[in-house]
């Protein structure tokens, strides 16, 4: 059943932090790499290619990890896990709507014949730690 | 077979970054957590209390993940893929040697009963991505 992200902690989602994902291999190996996120209500969501490592992974196993530190104070910081629906970009607006976030900018670097797709994750377990002084 | 960490990366292992560990929960799904780091040669080395739900996974599956980006670039990271060894911090002698590199003191949050233990990181697998412009 879905869990919900702590009030205190959605400013971690809001703000432009880089986020760690984590897939999972198939040989059941964790997969982490940065990515831009969003929220959408309770829900993060994020943008890949295509063919990426973590988008194959995520077509084999639906379910994510997913670590964000405060960037001011690490010991604050918010893990969620769990399952992604993937829809497909095909006018790349998922993804420049995240540049726009992270960049100020639509994204710069599409490369020839590149297809994305948005990633939505809805949480199943939340962990916050809130600041430690 | 144990991979090598880039020279020009080390720095983001030596430097008091918080790393992301990636453990495996009982049902596969990962288990990311922050963690101080520090590294012996070209092992990453790091510090857990016995009981805690990473020892207890790494006590199951020693297949571990580690994510390391560069607070001042988070588009450089360091992702490393391994295997690791864990041996008891009887007299704590590791986690205080980690607290003096991360908080220039000894380890001020030891708890009745605490048992620390070492954790060394073997890389099977590193990548890394240097800045992006």
């Amino acid at each position: 059943m879905p869990e919900t992200i702590p009030e205190d902690a959605l400013d971690l989602v809001d703000e432009p932090n880089i986020g760690v994902v984590v897939t999972i291999m198939e040989d059941g190996m964790p997969q982490p790499t940065p990515v831009w996120i969003d929220r959408d209500g309770g829900e993060i969501v994020f943008n890949t290619a295509k063919g990426r490592v973590k988008h194959r992974n995520m077509l084999r196993d639906k379910r994510v990890a997913l670590s964000v530190l405060d960037p001011e104070n690490p010991y604050r910081y918010l893990q969620v896990r769990g399952t992604v629906a993937m829809t497909d970009d095909p006018d790349n607006a998922g993804i420049h709507a995240m540049a726009r976030k992270y960049l100020g900018t639509d994204y710069p670097w599409l490369r020839e014949g590149e297809e994305r797709v948005n990633v939505r994750l809805t949480p199943t377990d939340v962990q916050y730690a809130p600041p430690r002084g």
